[in-house]
């Protein structure tokens, strides 16, 4: 099969490890970890699980350490480094016993369940090292999280002689991989469990992991267009260009991509949150900017707006669970014969302030809420173009305020959305380095006998051959948190944090990045050769978290 | 102000040169050289500029040339290499005579005919050396084409002490700069005119000119993000991913597109055109690849649309030509008080043909083509989301087909527009070496005392220091044309020959790429470090058509 020039010059970079990994390798183990919070619960749900130590994987001794068989399962949405967290721990397996063997559940944790599998084999791995994409024995959504599924799974491993499991997902893959590790371990069944932190989204962090591995290549993807939209908008000097990013709970990648371009308009939906902003208040921000530049004669700019701004309005998602309230159950509403009737039936379950909101919205938007649902009825959050609605909105108020002479400047927009385009990419350095260090480490956990760890490289700013390879127990990660009406054990998913250095730089700069100072930057594309500033350097929300100082 | 880690590596690269640039030069004049057609009318429009020789510019002895005051332009939309045409002319000039200047004039064509301007300082070139965007002096779409334009240019021309301007554009920029050259020369006014060929969309080639600047780089953009959509669609397995790209009046970039991605399905509008297919013959070359994958189990699939597609299906144009006669300029219709009223009046315009058409659009396409009408009343095709559009139609064909028992796979899309993102992005080393060479061709040019030429470099597919400098007349590469009613004499826009090299290649491997084989190709981001043939290889579309073959 044809490849092109950049995917066979990939296949052969060797991703930095550790220097601790790179020959022998002794466990070290640290200080019992327990969760900041509901410490009694989780001890009584995870009797087995709870309480374990903090591991570091240091140098050691050259050992013989035994043959195990392990299976790897992909969980949910891509992200750039998947490939290499799966190389990391083939390599990792046979670095500790060559006759060890790796085989991947195809088509995510469903695999598991039905049994649909592959034995890896070493052509097979060449093929994929370096590369984006899940491709490889594929993903999937399917959560495991019933006796049924624990054992099936357990039959297929007993089968193939597999005794350890490596589970690489985002934070709900990794709390079903702490519930597996437990039942696994509570009946004895002699299969390791071993999560692997991964999400683009970058909301599975917390104080022992600094980052899932995909985050660095997708924002650095976006941030390269991002860029060379503002070189054109400041080149054009015609356009407002509305970005909306992806990032449905948390703003991560907005921020990021926010602190790499300097565009004119972020918004952070953690920020609008806890400030209970209106739609209003958002709409002005963006006002706000296009009149002071427009009056300036500067009739361009970028505002970044990430995928789930509409429901952390809190007016709007009061709006969203009224209208779910009103509608996704009722027989009445669905007999309604036309679109009218509809309408006015909601207006009447609405109340007043919602009602309000509602009929402020741009007709084609309310039409969308109002009759666009999914099978259960609910509205269609993630159909909601949030950019081109606050395009609308903002026109309508710079009309008036030109009306009142308030306003000089002309404002034409183009929209984006910039998600897809991230997911899969060949991953950064970094992220090569980093998922393939994170696939090594799972590898030297298992050989070690450990279960119900997340495997764990910590001071990622510092270069890769100092990182800290570890392990952190899933239970240390989990409190506890209501879900569908649920109280349920689950690791915590991380949103931007309003008093942490990345927001506290981004709101330190934003107003000279509304004004009519210059200030966008261009970050260009990825780099994997030339200058290590260049080409290895992380995130700045890694940076700013996590200044390199660990000398 | 800031700079990004790769700004400041790319402000120091220094762009390759032919060889024969890089000392003294001599110009070797060659065979006279005359365009394919309407010689005799050209002959009489261009009596000063008409019928010149081929020019070489070759390694010479250093000598003393002299000190030149000089203009340039930016002409047209953004493309990635601007900033280094500028760059290049502004050494080449200082390289011939240190003491000669150039001044940019702000804001495109506009500036010189309004005397705006700007001596362009060594500090102002250094921050923009291959960097994207036009942000350096701006550009602008004016035209350049009255007497009255062409004597005030004179005038700033005469006050700042300009013999020759340098104008970089496009087709239609470089027809300008080719009547202005003539104008400037029939009255003995001693400016000289130099084009540059620029444009994102490779539509400026002929039988001299291999490519335009820009194109390049556009195109590895846009195949970057295919590249990486595909691999999410390959790994997801759920969605096929419609992709709009730039270019409406060519192919090119979608051509260019395809050969580095290989995507299942790709429109060529100059292919649809020639063949006269119907709307429902485009969305069947789709079908049939939806159905076949997705009866094989895969669900997912990539299409490239160009921007123009929907002008160059005939039923459409055709339809779309009878909606502007039937509306543009009737005051009856736009009278009319309801959109149903609208839409009755023109059905009852349309001829049965276009009625049909018109009919079996899908309800909102329909009304975009009614009633969103541009100032002068006609219908807004750039408007039109074809991909979506295509996404509807082929959604509708393959109920039907389920229904019938033909198709038992699932159908659900993503749909992107690539254009923006690529027009402003740092060149490559490939676009910055041929658009610094260009400029620096445009000095020689200049500095030899030439009039009416475009600077052009040859033999692109070799090595840079290979590379054939030299001009060639701009009348020699025009021919008459209709436009707007009239005939005028322009630089004919280069559409995809479908007996050429690029498109037979597309042709002979489509079937392929359509089917079930998984023939995807990931180009990655646009490298500016490391092994040569990663970073400083053009596009397939010029080894396709110039193979370096040229010892």
């Amino acid at each position: 099969m044809r490849k092109t020039k950049i995917e066979i010059a990939r296949l052969i970079y060797k991703p930095k490890l550790p220097a601790s990994l790179r020959q022998g390798i002794t466990i070290k183990t640290g200080a019992v970890s327990e969760p900041d919070e509901d410490r009694e619960e989780l001890k009584k749900l995870f009797p087995n699980t709870y309480g374990l130590p903090l591991l570091s994987v240091e140098s050691g001794e050259e050992a013989k350490w035994p043959a195990i068989n392990v299976g790897v399962i992909l969980s949910g949405g891509q992200a750039p480094g998947g490939h290499n967290v799966i190389s990391g721990l083939y390599d990792g397996l046979r670095h500790f016993n060559s006759r060890s063997r790796l085989y991947g559940f195809i088509g995510g944790p469903s695999g598991l369940v039905d049994h649909k599998f592959i034995e890896l084999q070493h052509d097979m791995v060449d093929e994929c090292r370096n590369t984006g994409g899940f491709d490889m024995i594929g993903s999937g959504r399917t959560k495991l999280e019933t006796k049924e599924q624990f054992d099936s799974g357990a039959a297929i491993c007993k089968e193939l002689g597999i005794s350890a499991l490596v589970i690489i997902g985002g934070d709900d893959s990794n709390t079903n991989a702490c519930v597996l590790a437990e039942y696994y371990a509570a009946n004895n069944m002699g299969i390791q469990v071993i999560g692997c932190p991964k999400t683009i989204d970058g909301d599975l962090k917390n104080e022992y992991i600094e980052t899932s591995f995909g985050f660095d290549t997708a924002c650095k993807v976006y941030s390269e267009l991002i860029g060379n939209v503002q070189r054109d908008a400041i080149s054009a000097k015609k356009y407002w260009h509305f970005v909306r990013l992806m990032g449905r709970s948390a703003s991560h990648i907005t921020l990021e991509c926010a602190l790499q371009t300097q565009p004119n308009v972020t918004f952070i939906s953690e920020e609008i949150k806890a400030r209970g902003m209106s739609l209003d208040d958002v709409v002005d921000v963006i006002v706000k900017s296009v009149v002071q530049r427009g009056n300036d004669g500067l009739n361009f700019g970028t505002v970044l707006v990430p995928e789930g701004l509409i429901e952390f309005i809190p007016e709007m998602s009061k709006l969203i669970s009224e209208l779910n309230d009103a509608v996704s159950s009722s027989e009445e509403f669905n007999k309604l014969p036309t679109d009218d009737d509809k309408k006015y039936y909601i207006m009447q379950a609405l109340s007043p302030e919602s009602r309000d909101v509602y009929l402020r919205l741009p007709h084609k938007i309310a039409n969308q809420l109002t009759l666009d649902r999914d099978p259960h009825g609910n509205v269609q959050v993630s159909l909601i173009e949030t950019e081109k609605l606050l395009i609308k909105l903002v026109s309508a108020k710079l009309k008036k305020l030109k009306e009142e002479g308030e306003y000089k400047g002309s404002f034409n927009t183009v929209s984006h959305f910039f998600g897809y385009e991230g997911r899969c990419s060949y991953p950064t350095n970094f992220d090569a380095d980093y998922s393939y260090s994170l696939g090594f480490t799972a590898a030297a956990l298992i050989v070690e006998g450990k279960t119900g760890y997340m495997s764990n490289i910590r001071h990622l700013t510092a270069p890769a051959t100092e990182w800290v390879a570890g392990g952190v127990p899933l239970t240390t990660m989990m409190h506890l948190e209501k879900r569908k009406g649920q109280i349920k054990p689950v690791i915590e998913k991380s949103l931007v944090k309003l008093d942490d250095n990345p927001f506290r730089y981004y709101e330190a700069n934003r107003e000279v990045w509304a004004d009519s100072s210059n200030t966008y930057l261009y970050p260009g594309p990825i780099q994997y050769y030339g200058p290590e500033q260049i080409c290895d350097a992380t995130t700045e929300t890694l940076s700013l978290e996590h200044p390199y100082n660990h000398m």
